[in-house]
């Protein structure tokens, strides 16, 4: 909708990102590992998730009962950030970034994640914004009790999942 | 950052907004009600809720452990839609919009929560995302099972809370 020197209108801009903060006691290192690797991921995303994510270029699958995610690591910093495009998805999905900036932060590694590039603030995007904030509490139980709740054993929120 | 009107560059559209969807089983008058009494409020937000939120023009007190919200009834339609002014807290918060758009799907009421308004995506309004999501659970879970999670016994996400 907007585009860079466009004149518009403030009713136009609906670029919106899914934003969301956690914090989680335990070193950077063992945050990015559970982003980074498919035993790490399948533990708080989703049980079915495979591919590669150790390597920028890589791809990794993640499946859920009702579809998927393909998403390419398009960037790696270790301990410190994972970015992800979506290569393959849901419509509103594809294109779109997934980003996770890390930080130490006293004994917490404190997680900034973004889900950038949505084109329309749809209900599908409502969901999602509060799906995602339950799998970064999946991924902080994951880490500090050892047990997240992946898909199928994930929070259900609406009647949607 | 951006105006009507106004020759922007793409980077400069942080006009962002904290979006959520949950599900609930439950008429949507069970909802509403728990969205504009101070009983209901009490129930999932926090328990130091004060104030009237039954009435356009009327004002809610929300207090923290750490500090507060007053929100300011700016447009009710029972069992529909209630939103929000922020009258005072902090400066991130004030002047922005908290809506609430109900509408029965089957057995759920689904809540459509947008919190409108933000400046700029600052660290804060990630954790505010976060934690929106966990306060909407929290409703879902008062609605459902008679106990919600409100302030002091909130879901704590990050070293922030």
């Amino acid at each position: 909708m907007t585009r860079t020197g466009t004149i518009i209108d403030s009713e136009e801009i609906t670029m919106v990102d899914i934003l969301h903060r956690v914090g989680i006691t335990a070193p950077v290192a063992e945050v990015y590992a559970a982003l980074t690797t498919v035993e790490g991921l399948a533990g708080w995303w989703t049980a079915d998730t495979q591919g590669s994510g150790g390597d920028v270029g890589g791809v990794l699958r993640f499946r859920f009962g009702a579809g998927g995610f393909d998403m390419k690591v398009l960037d790696l910093d270790p301990g410190r950030r994972v970015l992800w495009e979506v290569a393959d998805g849901p419509p509103e999905w594809l294109g779109t970034h997934v980003s996770w900036d890390l930080a130490q932060a006293g004994d917490y590694t404190v997680v900034l994640f973004k889900h950038a590039g949505w084109k329309e603030p749809v209900e599908f995007m409502h969901h999602c914004g509060t799906k995602w904030a339950l799998f970064l509490m999946s991924l902080k139980a994951l880490i500090e009790t050892g047990k997240g709740a992946p898909d199928p054993h994930d929070v259900k929120i609406d009647n949607w999942n």
